[in-house]
């Protein structure tokens, strides 16, 4: 039965070997430990509402390959309204949490690339990728998997490729190809959500070329597998959440970060699906990023709607009407649907490859992560705006404070500003604070990859030269305007 | 046969009444008059466009009706791919004219709206509209028709409705229900492009309440319908169209914007389409700005698209090579792609009508007028900045200057700045400044309404308080926190 | 002597009676103790710069009064170079260390203030408050004090000024008047660098009428005055403060905010400079801001000249060339220098006082407010797009974890990008994370007050009607266009 | 008597010869060819201020030479507050006519940048320019002469200097040097005003080395001197103004630009202030941009104060209350302040120069020329927004069709709005279009060069190695972080 239940998926993450680490520290259940286990909570949510009469549509589909009902994160998307679910799956779940369901979106988005690459390889090199593809992804399907993914390498020195980096294990390669598996080894940094995952699916890092061969290389492993070692990453405010203060802190959500230490690690066979192919890599890169993308947009979004929200209770709290603040609430809304509208513009705009898969249009998918990496900070600030100072920077007591024998009474009646509790103004603060300046906010530049990469995606997607024709013909001018003889200097 | 020659179309126009005026003149032969010629020689590419191999896929389409093919803007909408090649064609027209295909599109959009709102009112009403609608339609596809439209009335004194107006003709209404059609009379303010068009399709300006029932009518117009004068609005240098320097100026190509006057005007009963249903007004309203406001972003994408190419000519004009300015360039397409791709995701958004019709998501589609209003003045700002002050504020002399045959050999040799002639300087020149500050500037502030509605479609389909409810959740808040009781003053 | 050194001032701090909490623990030394020792070391580096041959002509001046020289802090601002030192101080400082003079700013405006105001206030009550003043001013420019100032109250309930409050003590109020003073009670809340002052400077945070004039009231306090209990508020990632990692956290610089609460606190007369003057509370606000908001441009120039420097070395220590990102730190530089400029513009357009005292010109200077809540933002924003994803939100393991005895020796090899250090490139990061998503983040949007507040201040000092007169002249507009008659219904 | 009045002036342009063409026409009378008229009238102007009681303190001062009263355009600016009553003047000039001062700026900022730079040649040279330049700002003051300044030239080839451009005219230069005397050939470009000056002060275009030495020249010429024609540009609408329409179009303002052939050209010695010192040419770039860049933000304040008026007036004509607007109001105000504030900013950090003049802050400055070719677009835009769809593209008939006498009493009892008369709203309308897409648009852009240019200012005066420097030493980081070894590529 593939709708595993909440239980189910905890059970899972417990039966997996210790193998993640913060504070110097290993953590034996990461459910439980106070750095992982809003992050399991965030996505345990996502079996609850896979069960869930008003929610199962927007969590749950049916298998391409068996029909069967499966978890929507486990499925093929093979046409437009299966990416469009996928934003819509992604919104709603941010609405739900305030952050971000990084265990699953990355593993299901490269499952769909790789369906597509391994169909060109397999025509090219008559490999049989696709249909070990296939059959993990029944497995996963089967499973109701969570399965998180690694792009990102620790790269080392970045005017030089892999192969000629001083420390090969700065970027995950194929140390060695056995009969029934290969080894891998090299670190993936700045990984999302794998404490809360079962598997993890690994992707070259970028486009590589015949001498980085060795750095092409795609396939799945479970996240306890022999030999990987994960260090989850600070963030801001982390220190919090190992309190005991379920009261007043942001409880149950929460996203990780983690470096991936591959120490000569086995992977069988059945579970590679690129190994060396290194004309591919490039390929994989250009399909993942116009999905993941044109997807993102719709995680911002939903933070946003949240972050409306928070502003609109956190002026209550203050006492103050939230209309006052509508123009900003407004322009607040407005900037979120930039990013979830052009989300669905880039797929809408998309194209089916041959393999069946769906990418959505890459001009229109980078064009959203300009704006992915700009907006979001945008929503904000006006979420400072009107929260007032005790949102901006934290101003608010801890609770310690606010609740000592002694001066707490003083500061509680004080901090009352209408008819809400002290402690609700306590928490919408916290709230607010969270979602701008504290653990809750997201990789808006960087996660999925730079602006400036995005930048240059816009460029070569952007046929100039046909426009500068435009113009031309619309002016009947008869000459041929090119670059000037002499190159400019720089 | 429905596709219609370029041939066809002109000859059309010949047909027409003389109506038009422009400077207290009444132009004989719009084709031909310099004040009209440039917007009709501009529509008359779409006829051409029509027959050309690469092209007519993009231009025309088969009939909803009959299976046969038409003109792309005669057909229905039936589905998101129908409203997509809405956005396609605009975007391509745009890129080949560097301005507006204002005598197509309002029609078009405005028949579609009224296929799903006489079928509302048909069901409540039993009335016949959509039957007439229909034969409507069969008549302009088979015509291969180019039909402006025309929303916007004079409006009078904004604190009152029309009724309430001292001057009931500020507002287009019915004055008379005869047995075989109404008489209707007031004026339409700014209409695009009916100097190209050979009828008008009339839709209210605004939801009507039951005391303004009168002003509630749709309906078509042939373009020279007796009662109907239309005076053409100025633009920015206008007077430059008067001038016989077609080697110079921008030519074939331009948009008009005029006020229609109707004088106790006869419509027959099987052209109208409302009369007298305010309550249906506020439906045509939202749906026509729905459609209206997901499309618009191709225009103004198109147009951009056009400034792209406007700025490296000039660039290259000037002696520089565009490289040079590749961040602007960039960023001048990001600016474009965000309206296209807004407007592809409200139509991928969008839902079905029940009487077949497409509509596009509101809240996406305002979205999408807000930054069309905001983001082309950022993308001509940059044309200016890439072209240098002779496109600014247009510092180049005028060609009788450039020509004179005294000093013009001076100026022309010292014009020259790179390998391109003096005359493709000039005419580069004369491009950037049309688009940017001349006649080639469309309405993206207040075209198809106002920013400021858009915003007010925002805040009303932006589910705000089930954002708060997300929020108070997320932090397991007890209290209800609503507005305080004691209201905010101001 | 006036120049007090470094040890002098740490000296003072450590005789003051401990009355500063966190986390409900009494801090016994402020100047040891984690919480506080940042903003104290802070502090003290002003002190050192004093007696530095470089930087002492920046740090002291000489007295109005004595003509000896004193530290600046304690200075009178009598004309515009005058307030052009304060600005240049406070760049200068946060320059070297990344953060707010919060302990010393407000204080010396607050003197300043008050020394226009008594002047007033004397001139129309007969009072002697400007004698007692400069009293106080003498004493502290002897001591080389550092004065922090206290105007935003916990405010309560903000439909209601604070007399109809429920909790009176929402705001601070005069309880009694005595012979020799009075008693004071009350909070003022997120109040800057207490932790690192001697003395509090109040002042009203509002202004007041005549019901609510027990809470016009302006003084000054020894910080551990009996009667006073300061809470410390948390900021982000504050416990990281308590931990003892010097070598890799950002060291001995830091800000704290705190809650002021006054239970039935005595002031004797020759402290208390204002004592239910309501109607002068509102030119407190308005001298106040006027040169607190042209001088606060300063404060976020300086920050964001180090968040330029923080790029750079992030940049170089990922393996970069920073020259790469030269279009976006002239960005950030142009960010920064419109908040400066602006506040010089402000204090160059600004009016001296009867009384002496000089005051920037408030439409500038509450301009330069809105920019302040505007512009660091994307200065930050372009810190974390230049840096990449470790410091964007802080996807740096723990300094636990980089040193652990296992993984440690993994993770570190692979966190080398280029020639720098692992360490350098840790704390590179840990300082621009710090600076934008840290403990470094000032509040730049509410501290000094609101942006909304600003644009009131905007509203009220642009003459608009004049301007509409000076468009009705350019056109020889005979009518006198005025609002029209019916009031437009909102 | 310095003070020369209205009528003085135009007495004087009478007198010059008539050497001005536009549309390939002489202009025999520049005071009153619809051509040129506009921009007479509106210098005409200044000399009637100097005469009025409420303006004269503004627009005279009192020569540093003599101590007579004299028109300020004609002042040495020797310290700051010379320069701030520069920007105070263009700020009250613009609010009066809507337009640029550009007849009187340039040569008035070029007389007080050749006076420290001819101080510096005298004493590297011993040549004796700054006593022939002191004996010419005599004959200025004493003429109270408008004296436009020209530095652009025509270019040619950018990637060339001028002596290796294949056109030498393309930029001017000394051809002949004699006893008396020198002989100037070439183009200036795109120069401000001259239609309304009596003497043109010409500049070096850029910053020359020894090979340019020829084009290395500044001097005054008298605007009609033998062997100088000018040509007027075009800019938009400008049609508009040879039509007889005195009571409809805007009158009696605006601003031209022009080219000027200098076709061997004798300028006696006394009027020359550099012959080939190419040496100093940087000097004269460098301190005309830090003044002029300053001062321009006052000129488009000024404008944006016009602009506030425009649109008030606009909506209250199109029947609305201008409050509805209060927060686009609001944020245009901000925006001009911006520019004027920090135009003051640059003045108030400036220096005084060995020879007296004083120059504003170059960073400052040159940060202000970007905000100047940015914020106005916006202040435009929003003029825009308020104004309705009748200001945007100049939706509004012409005057000839309001007065029609068959349909123009229909279009104008439709036309009315509110209480306005319907000349009123027609004016209005102008007004706004005028100023945001008319003859109206000054050159924010690229009026005293380009922002790029501006951009490299602000990269070279910004200290960033200093800043990476405060960066590494917050964070005691041993290392010295240089840029990586290996070279970035591309």
């Amino acid at each position: 039965m593939a709708l595993k239940t909440r239980d189910d998926y905890l059970a899972a993450l417990r039966e997996l070997r210790p193998n993640i680490y913060k504070f110097g520290e290993l953590i034996e259940d990461v459910a439980n430990h106070p750095a992982t286990k809003r992050t399991v909570k965030s996505h345990a949510r996502c079996y609850a509402a896979a069960q869930d009469s008003d929610l199962s549509k927007m969590y749950t589909t049916t298998s391409a390959f068996t029909g069967e009902p499966i978890l929507r994160w486990n499925s093929m998307m093979l046409d437009e309204s299966a990416l469009i679910s996928n934003m819509k799956f992604k919104r709603q779940n941010y609405r739900r949490t305030g952050t971000c369901t990084g265990a699953v979106c990355v593993g299901w988005n490269a499952m769909n690339v790789m369906w597509a690459v391994t169909e060109e390889m397999d025509t090219e090199y008559g490999t049989q990728y696709q249909a070990r593809l296939k059959k993990w992804i029944l497995h996963a399907e089967q499973g109701g998997l969570t399965v998180s993914g690694a792009l990102t390498d620790a790269k080392g020195d970045r005017s030089k490729p892999p192969s000629l980096q001083e420390e090969p294990d700065a970027n995950l390669h194929v140390v060695e190809v056995r009969e029934g598996g290969i080894v891998i080894r090299g670190v993936k940094a700045m990984i999302c959500g794998t404490a809360a995952a079962q598997e993890v699916f690994l992707l070259p890092g970028s486009a590589y070329k015949e001498p980085d061969k060795d750095y092409a290389v795609a396939c799945v492993v479970p996240r306890d597998i022999e030999g990987l070692t994960i260090v989850e990453a600070r963030h801001p405010s982390d220190k919090r959440e190992l309190e005991d203060t379920t009261q007043v802190e942001v409880p149950d959500t929460g996203i990780t970060q983690g470096w991936l230490l591959f120490d000569d690690v086995f992977v069988p066979n059945e579970r590679v699906f690129m190994c060396r192919e290194a004309k591919y890599t490039g390929k994989v890169i250009q399909y993942f990023t116009a999905n993941y993308r044109a997807c993102i947009g719709a995680c911002v979004t939903g933070q946003g709607d949240v972050m409306i929200g928070a502003a609109m209770i956190m002026a209550r709290a203050n006492g103050l009407n939230a209309k006052k603040f509508m123009g900003k609430l407004v322009d607040m809304s407005i900037n979120n649907q930039i990013t979830y509208g052009l989300g669905a513009g880039a797929i809408a705009l998309g194209k089916k490859h041959r393999s069946g898969a769906y990418f959505a249009d890459p001009l229109t998918a980078h064009t959203n992560k300009v704006m992915v990496a700009t907006l979001p900070y945008e929503v904000k600030r006006l979420t400072q705006d009107i929260g007032g100072g005790i949102v901006e920077t934290g101003c608010m007591p801890s609770y310690a404070d606010v609740s000592h024998p002694e001066y707490g009474p003083f500061l509680k009646k004080c901090l009352k500003a209408g008819d809400c509790s002290v402690e609700s103004r306590f928490k919408a603060a916290r709230l607010s604070e969270w979602l701008t300046i504290g653990a809750g906010v997201p990789g808006c530049m960087h996660g999925g990859g730079s602006p400036d990469g995005a930048k240059l995606v816009v460029r070569f997607t952007t046929p100039m030269e046909e426009y500068a024709e435009y113009a031309r013909k619309i002016m009947d001018i008869p000459d041929d305007i090119h670059e000037p003889a002499v190159p400019e200097k720089k």
